[in-house]
């Protein structure tokens, strides 16, 4: 059976002495987000995730969820009773507005808190994790009223919600979809259509849930101007604001799937529901991506998450596991044979999943603390700075976190041999939780079309250089540093490569516009090292500083050290492939005939 | 439901039009060999794996196997009637040599049926596949008396075999091993211990199964010198030579597994059984080694069968699926919206597949003519060389084509989104069964040290040469050509500097021998890739050819050389990070301790 710890030591490292949170926290007003509070929630959090989810993982995936002839569906035994505690613990509350209910502490730590939940298990930590994107979308785009009435449910957990976008026939394209919105008389609307996909879609956790539905008005323009946003409970609010009448909307079938199998993925039926519309007529979408975009970064945590259970599961088993002798001697000639982890390809992969979990931990809280920035900076010019960022941060945060989780995982799963592909030691359900991560909430090529064709190319690089130019600073600022050497030298020269590769693709798609999505995803993946690199790079600045202050924890300030260098010499050189391929131009994948594809 | 089609027309390029394998036949004394034969086994084996195979791979996922009470193992349904029909065709004596009623074909066609019926399902393929190991070892070093009692049951299919190697405290490291092996006073043998991942331990689809099994003599040596190779049927030959008495051999568990659920993936219990010794005392590892070498091979091509089969179905599904415009344009402004193959990360996704997988299948056909040259060719000093380049060969064959198919798998269930990771499709299933070939018959960590260490750096490098001659001859007999020069320019250059590289960590591995194993996998991936180099030149070359001598089949020959294009230009260049990474050096990964790789 797996076991997990919340590597608090390292979220400790990044938080304060990395990002110096507090800092952060207090310019933006957050009185409450002290010191104590950061390590009330390592801590507590830590406990709830390794305690109490961490177990319900097997369990879950084992008994998968029921659907009932009535549309209900049953969740795996446990899973009610670990929400019911997550709520009474405030988890659920934490990063709310105090006006709606919340506690409000910054979205940051909210994320610090998904890491853990997310290690433990992703199919448990999706039903409150849909609420959060629920939430954003009412916090910004409800009415007061739907507030009063849906959000402070959502805050106080005692409702879920769902995000209903996806239909059979449209999945990246939203502008197909079908689903009809009737206005009634008293100003509501009556929803009819059907949506797969749905996760948490339906379940026994909560008393109510609140799906947030995408659908057509019947004046509607085509495509995905027409498209609105509504509120469909699944039960009606009576009036007293509890469950009232059923409304009518229910699953209709449950997915089977690879993974994730404690999450309900539901087919849900959309019947002359009762809706109510969010925003205005037609901007839908517009609504539907403040929720996305923190679903965005939240998927991008599970593919830390996932990396980082897996690094733990492996590097014991690493520790125990006897096979063969050290290439250099017997290290442990008392016993039959050394622990694998003497052999240096067994470091080698430990060490990737270390320096992608790490890596991408610095990467994760970075950009959540970008998120409260953008929100909460006292200063315009500030937020609109973060925001800049944000848009160029979260799609490398969702397809380079889980596409780096998901070969973490299969690291993990690798270490462990035969054993890892068997069920009993969990490395392989990992395997199979990860592999959604890098399709939902849109796919890596999805997100690759967003960042080099809607973030870099269409600001002309702006957000690019916005980001660069951080990176540029911190290279100047530590460029004379001997320690620091073999990273900034390599950094610089990265920075520089990456304006060049970009403007050289800027260039190419003015003649053909095919050669963005020809680049994209070597383009994200390449991204993503480098703001790997960035981090890392910081990281052993920090490190180097603690130990040359001669300050305690000197093992761990090596590690770091060690696992810098570790990523700039046997990770970073990645970027030499993508370098060239992402230039190799439009008509190397555009120049084939579909019908010449296959010859069968 | 996943369809499946043999890619007959690419097998016939491949086998001859680039290899000419009938003139290599002929010249081994394979006169059955001819055209008519390879078309006839084409064209039945596509059928075989398509119409019976192919539709049982989602039963047998569904169903897996069954153990009872008794030790016995019922298989799923279907999976008995394939296999009588398997046997009825003639397919499992095909490459057997006539003295024991084969029909004496080469191994290379054997092979070929092999990507096929692993394109259809690995589970079923596994059982057949097992015997196939047990027919080489006994083949080579059986007694007469075993060859008639066992091998002829074998090669006419009514028996089928195992191999019973690891325990559970021992898998790569088969020194560890405890089952004993009791001299008896007939001569036979008591054989006692616990086996685990037993692939095709038990079932019902043959009348008796006969196990190899490695045991250690009572007085044996301790470590790999003190294995022995022993038969242990589970129903002991009659007097006539039919099935007798049960042995005391039993399944006593069936692993629950990620993938290749219709494959009774065993715990095996020996209890006094017995057994028959093969070969000599303490000689079993070099007794294994035979079945293990096919063994590699044929695992290897299992990734090339996946890969092809999960290319088949993402490229029917990216004609059909539509989402969104073309960036250059509506493609169908008929339709809502455009097929996704239009969009250029669709199509870098479905050539990455493409070119994986005919590179890979160039790379096996080759690979298994070699092995048809080092057994038959009719001159001594050929059939050494053929076994060189068979050691340098088989390690690359099997971690490289099992690493990239399921890349390819992976890719393949991308390209479907959301539908991907439902089970509908079956492409989850090929991410599930794939992913155990990175693992048995040795790890991808196991062939790299295999490769490098054994096979490369302790010939001083001569098999690695054997190799690169000739694909320098190859270089120089195109390097005047025009439009071969995209080719073989880099083609050169890459030679020459897999060469250089490995002096470089041949003399490293002086200084400290940990520097094989810290480089070894970045190795075996980079000599992957610079094979697929060569049979993508090799295959272009070909296709130039016909499209100068104004052959028909023209938009073959043209996607033939497309391919080869794509593949320089968008995977090849994946050889820079890794000439990078494997030069890192073994302090890189060595110089951590061990209680520093994590501070929870």
């Amino acid at each position: 059976m797996r076991t997990y710890k919340a590597p608090v030591r390292d979220m400790r490292f990044v938080l304060n002495e990395m990002l110096k949170v507090e800092e952060i926290y207090r310019s933006h007003g957050f009185e409450e987000a002290d010191a104590d509070t950061i390590n009330m929630i390592l801590e507590e959090g830590s406990k709830f995730a390794s305690e109490v989810l961490t177990p319900l993982s097997k369990v879950g995936d084992q008994h998968g969820c029921t659907l009932h002839e009535d549309g209900s569906v049953t969740t795996p035994p446990g899973f009610k009773e670990a929400y019911q505690q997550y709520v009474e613990n405030g988890w659920g509350s934490m990063c709310a507005e105090p006006k709606f209910g919340g506690q409000g502490l910054p979205d940051s730590l909210g994320q610090v808190l998904n890491e853990m939940i997310f290690s433990a298990d992703i199919s448990w930590g999706m039903y409150p994790g849909l609420s959060h994107g629920a939430m954003n979308a009412l916090m910004v785009h409800g009415t007061e009223e739907q507030q009063h009435t849906y959000l402070s449910k959502l805050v106080e957990g005692s409702w879920t919600g769902t995000m209903c976008l996806t239909e059979s026939h449209c999945g990246s394209d939203l502008g197909l979809l079908r689903t009809r919105a009737e206005p009634h008389a008293d100003g509501s609307y009556r929803i009819t259509g059907e949506k797969i996909f749905i996760s948490s879609g339906d379940h026994d956790m909560a008393e109510n849930i609140v799906h947030l539905v995408l659908a057509r008005l019947p004046d509607a323009p085509k495509g995905t101007k027409g498209i609105s946003l509504f509120i469909v409970p699944k039960f009606l609010p009576d009036e007293q604001g509890g469950v009232g009448e059923r409304n009518g909307v229910r699953a209709a079938g449950l997915e089977e799937k690879m993974g994730i199998k404690a999450n309900a993925t539901c087919v849900m039926v959309f019947e002359d529901a009762v809706g109510y519309m969010v925003g205005e007529p037609n901007q839908g979408l517009r609504c539907m991506f403040t929720m996305m975009n923190a679903a965005r970064l939240g998927t991008g945590i599970q593919g830390l998450g996932v990396g980082e259970a897996s690094y733990q599961g492996a590097l014991a088993y690493a520790k125990e596991r006897l096979q063969m002798r050290s290439l250099s001697g017997p290290k442990h000639p008392d016993k039959p044979a050394d622990p694998i982890i003497v052999h240096p390809d067994v470091r080698r992969m430990l060490l990737t999943q270390k320096s992608i979990a790490e890596g991408c931990r610095a990467l994760a809280y970075y950009t959540a603390t970008v998120v409260d920035t953008a929100r909460h900076a006292k200063d315009q010019a500030e937020r609109d700075h973060a925001d800049k960022l944000l848009h160029f941060l979260t799609p490398i945060c969702k397809a380079f976190m889980t596409e780096s989780g998901y070969e973490s995982v299969n690291l993990g799963m690798q270490i462990y041999g035969g054993h890892g592909f068997i069920k009993e030691w969990g490395m392989e359900q990992l395997v199979r939780d990860a592999r959604i991560t890098l399709i939902y909430e849109g796919t890596t090529g999805i997100q690759s079309l967003d960042l080099l064709g809607r973030k870099v190319l269409m600001t002309n690089g702006e957000t690019l250089r916005e980001f660069t130019k951080i990176i540029y600073h911190f290279c100047k600022e530590n460029g004379e540093r001997e320690d620091m050497k073999p990273f900034v030298e390599p950094l610089a020269a990265l920075i520089k490569e990456w304006g060049e590769l970009t403007t050289k693709i800027g260039m190419a798609a003015m003649q053909d516009r095919e050669e963005v999505g020809a680049a994209s995803v070597d383009y994200l993946m390449y991204s993503g090292y480098a703001c790997l690199a960035y981090f890392w790079a910081w990281m052993a600045q920090v490190a180097l500083d603690q130990l040359a202050a001669g300050s305690g924890d000197e093992d761990f300030y090596r590690a770091k050290v060690f696992t810098a260098r570790f990523y700039y010499r046997k990770i970073l050189p990645r970027t030499r492939g993508l370098a060239a391929t992402m230039l190799a131009g439009a008509p190397a994948v555009m120049d084939l005939e579909e019908e010449h594809f296959s010859f069968l």
